[in-house]
């Protein structure tokens, strides 16, 4: 196996596996020292993966086995879990459910953490963590009357016993509480544990891109869920890797969704926010989707540089924007992070056993790079 | 006190008071046999109302007052759980929540109940419908994988402990559960237990309105759940109420929020559904509000008249719509059932009081109709 | 006729005919000094009107009878003819045609004057604003390189003889070298020749709002070209004066569309301009219309308060705003304005005939007075 | 040269030189038998073509060199003019025009031809498309009292004079009369003639997919206008091309723009319409593009299987449509269609000199296939 040198977080994954860029998969960009949504300053991530019960034939709703969990995202750290951000959304294709986004394209703004995890555990999500919000000391003293969290999903049902509704509001607690910033875990963990991507094993990954803007340097970054995609669509850096790959297929059509959160620190207007949002869509784009119908594809981004002022007319606030034609860098930089995040979510997850037997295998290693190297897509270190 | 003669469930509401048309409102159309969403013929509406505790000053959020509830919406009856409609939704402002929509302006569509509850309860409502659809016999027989069910809310935590999260999962079931045909009650029920309407007492409001198309008769209805307006805004058809009857006003500036469903059984498509959805927001407007900042102001249409087919290709399906340049009584329905489903909602509400010992007074019906008398705005009989 | 004392522009046209509150029709909130868009500072208008020809049986296209125009609103005045703005748009109805509005929705801003003319007339004065635009001097020092013009147009062929094309590139160019600011004409002016509202003639109307906010006063200015709505729809402040005055109606079915263009010099982002635009369609709602399909209801808001930085980067631009829980006032401004606006083209217009003889009534000034004195509805000066 | 053996129109253009499958480059799924957006039955092209000067330093405008043109693509061929189809937009990044959207948004159709030329022709476009169906023989039996054709652009102000304004009246109906099906031409033709794709000549593309459903064969073709990216992202079939031909580019950001139209005979609701059309942005995303801010992606798609009834209630109309969960392969023909015919405007283009003497070159036909062999994706015969 070829990798590059000097493993670090970019290229290493915490459980010492190689992410993408670690097997030299090619990259446009440069990424953070985390290459990770935490390389935004302030975005902290938690996860609660819930692995339990043998998956074999005959699964009965409610008795496992269970392979889901909860993906806890705050976009201004834990210490001030309302941390509410200018931010826009965007779906390409809404067969999918993101809560709070109402709010978020009128006002262009959301409150609290971003939460992810399984379709039918959006429900106790949702309910958890205003429980936990409205119990924490203080929450008399905001001016939130009511809060209308973001709550994203996507089906684990191939694997996961998700009739069985096994996401409890500990669970999302758990996630809540363990969020922290650092290098963080991809594949089968948090709200990707069960999900399942081009027909190999899916779930949760993340990258980012470091550029400069007016002589300031700024971070974008990406979190996937993703559970999307036929096999014979898979392309890696525009090799049809899917199709050079047919084995261990699943489905005659595709199943699932992704749900995309992006991070940054460049200041943005909701309205290029949006824009930031939709663009994510190019980046899924290059992983070979043709777009499915029943792929919840929901975007979501956020910018931690602009303090949002809701309420005090006096001084009259103002919020900093890249001007449009600067702004091409952080649309570049979306696409490209998307992409890897994607990639980094496939090489990250391992082979599971589920729902009534189901297997779902990893993508191999070791002949995604062959297939690279024989079109010359691979970084040979 | 004047009233028409000869009460009638369009005339007088389910606990024997006069609705508003029973007290001499003036409106345009022709309303169904119940004026009531449950005229479309397979719309079944269920409340659960919780009422518990006094309001005192003091209150401590876990232990009441309770002012609260659920309200279950079944397009084409209890018997049919899923029942799939086609669907559009318009949010004329979005500072609320509505799950369930991304698909609904993807697809045009939405399967199950439609579930009203105030703002922290979506979560739970939205759990406990989920485990109520997946646990119903024959449900491993269906087609749909993943669940997306529409629950809106709007906040009650003006009146209710909001933050003590007392909608619990049997609340929403026994709301399901209790769903049927036939008159509805107003005011004080279901989701709208708790809820304030230009400072009066809110809370839940139907009306419909009846037409003719090509010889054949149609039934549009229209459901709100109704927490919005200031009371200089009030403004009964076109009388300015509210800044004759100042007294008891509670607010500076806006709280709260309208959600609007709108049922109709004459065939259109899902554009057109958007379409009627977006004209709710005239009707919201004749009762006077300017459309304030907080309110989530969502509103969705649905139609009971084609079925939706989502799998079978042979034969084609089809789906059969109203031309649009014979669609305006459709919209005219709808404007006017939403205008006279708010003014229901305020007629029929009582006076209520509930945390740390708010006391939210109606609207006096007597008081009402000597202002429009002096407007010769009043329907005498 | 009863009318206020001392008459001023915000009580009387510049022909001096009474305007709505001349004649005593009540309204909510204060206007600005000229009860005009041209309020907002920066704000200038121009109008060409064309009639020309006879109006009688048996017209062939192209040979008139013309009763058109071309209405300019340029943004920042006639001397910045570029004046980028940051704007927001809201259809309501999209029956109509605004050009222009993709780079709104998606960039928040647009460039140049503001053009209305009928329907067909659209390309022509497209073509002739693109035209007088990059040949002024100074052009090519622009950094525009492309022009992205917002022409709106309603459709005035029951008057005019639309199909003959008469809105040539001179008319255009003379509109836009007329604008001024100032007090503006209203009715059969510009733009708003030949229009039909309420089955009444309609046209062109504009009001303001004055309002504090923060302890500084602002401006915001509605202009109309006001061309919708059936005869028994027509309210004016709540009471049905269209079913009053049922003479001389045109139709069974609506026809025509409303252009609504809103001014502030209040600072907002562009999201929040997207809700001002919305807000208009509450104004619109006042006057009684129930959203008939043909309608191309389509309105532009836009505020002067901020630069548009679209290129420089060092020193990061920024934009002030009005905190969210702050807008309401901007809210109501809009509502009130647009109101007054239509009513205003109601009772500025005069009766007129065109095409095939058509004849379109003005609605009438006394009778309209006794309506609303004979429901209490009447200031008396 | 490597080209695949017998050449068809689906490999090679009307100028006999191949087009992008004639020369290797690998595609999925399987096209029509033009590769054409004329496979779409009764779908018709034609075009004007303008170039006109010599193009050297020192252009003066208004003086040329002329390098832009029109083209016209009618739905239902050139016999029915008004041919009303269903409809759907979508807008990627909306710095661009396409008139006529607001109604195809909102009641899902449109009428009449769709026209494609530069930024600052679409006014005369506009009135020339109104000024030509209005006089055609007939108009006045029709039921369409205001016309809001579909219009769109990209900016060819690279090579062409456009502020010269070189598109008249007479070029337009030339556009329109030359529509006709078969082969059509690709590259430097009609609207295309000027434009500037990847930095390579650009301009007009085609291709079409055919797929079946059900037991019933459907065609979807696309037709792009390609006038968007920087070299340094290009790539072809995932083979950055782009960054392998640095020769001859021209910025250091984005110009430009892409026009995509979707035709297909496969019965689709407006919903539905609205989800190709969003998918056209996956087949652009393929060629390399990050969505730069000033590229106008504006993607319209419409179904030429329905009639479109508009006015007759009795009998109530229908519309066929492919179930949502059988729809992935017309998905699937859009983003490969798409893809194609970006790529193969690229191929058919020829290198051009024009406004001050800018000279774009042509993607070298030979430098591509030598690329794609080294990585192992050039179909050769």
């Amino acid at each position: 196996m070829t990798e590059t040198s000097s493993p670090s977080p970019a290229t290493q994954g915490t459980d010492g596996r190689p992410r993408a860029r670690g097997l030299g998969v090619p990259f446009d960009g440069d990424c953070g020292a985390l290459n990770s949504i935490t390389d935004v300053p302030g975005v902290e991530v938690g996860y609660r993966t819930l692995v339990d019960g043998e998956g074999s034939a005959g699964s009965v709703v409610g008795e496992g086995p269970v392979r889901t969990g909860v993906t806890a995202i705050f976009p201004r750290g834990r210490g001030t879990p309302l941390g509410r951000v200018w931010a826009g959304v965007s779906a390409f294709n809404g067969d999918g459910e993101m809560t709070g986004t109402h709010w978020i394209r009128e006002g262009g703004t959301f409150v609290g953490p971003v939460l992810l995890t399984n379709t039918h555990g959006v429900g106790m999500t949702h309910h958890a963590v205003v429980k936990w919000l409205v119990r924490r000391p203080g929450y008399e003293a905001e001016t939130d009357l009511w809060l209308l969290p973001v709550v994203a999903e996507t089906c684990d049902a191939t694997l996961n016993d998700m009739n069985g509704l096994h996401v409890g509001e500990a669970d999302v607690i758990a996630a809540l509480e363990a969020a922290q910033g650092g290098p963080v875990a991809e594949g089968n963990v948090g709200g990707g544990t069960g999900m399942v991507c081009y027909e190999f094993k899916g779930g949760t990954g993340t990258a980012s891109r470091r550029f400069d803007l007016g002589g300031k340097a700024y971070h974008l970054g990406a979190m996937v869920q993703a559970n999307f995609g036929r096999r014979p669509w898979l392309t890696v850096r525009g090799i049809p890797v899917g199709q050079l790959m047919p084995d261990d297929s699943l489905w005659s059509r595709e199943q699932g969704s992704i749900i995309i959160v992006v991070a940054t620190d460049a200041p943005l207007l909701p309205v290029q926010l949006q824009r930031v949002a939709r663009r994510a869509g190019l980046g899924m784009a290059r992983t070979g989707t043709t777009g499915g119908t029943g792929s919840g594809d929901i975007f979501l981004a956020f910018s931690t540089a602009g303090r949002v002022e809701e309420t005090v007319l006096e001084p009259l606030p103002s919020l900093a924007y890249i001007p449009n034609d600067c702004i091409d860098p952080v649309f570049a930089a979306t696409v490209e992070a998307v992409e890897e995040a994607i990639l980094n979510a496939l090489i990250a997850a391992e082979t599971m056993t589920g729902w009534n037997g189901q297997r779902v295998v990893a993508l191999d290693h070791a002949r995604l790079q062959e297939i690279l190297r024989a079109h010359s897509r691979l970084n040979e270190s």
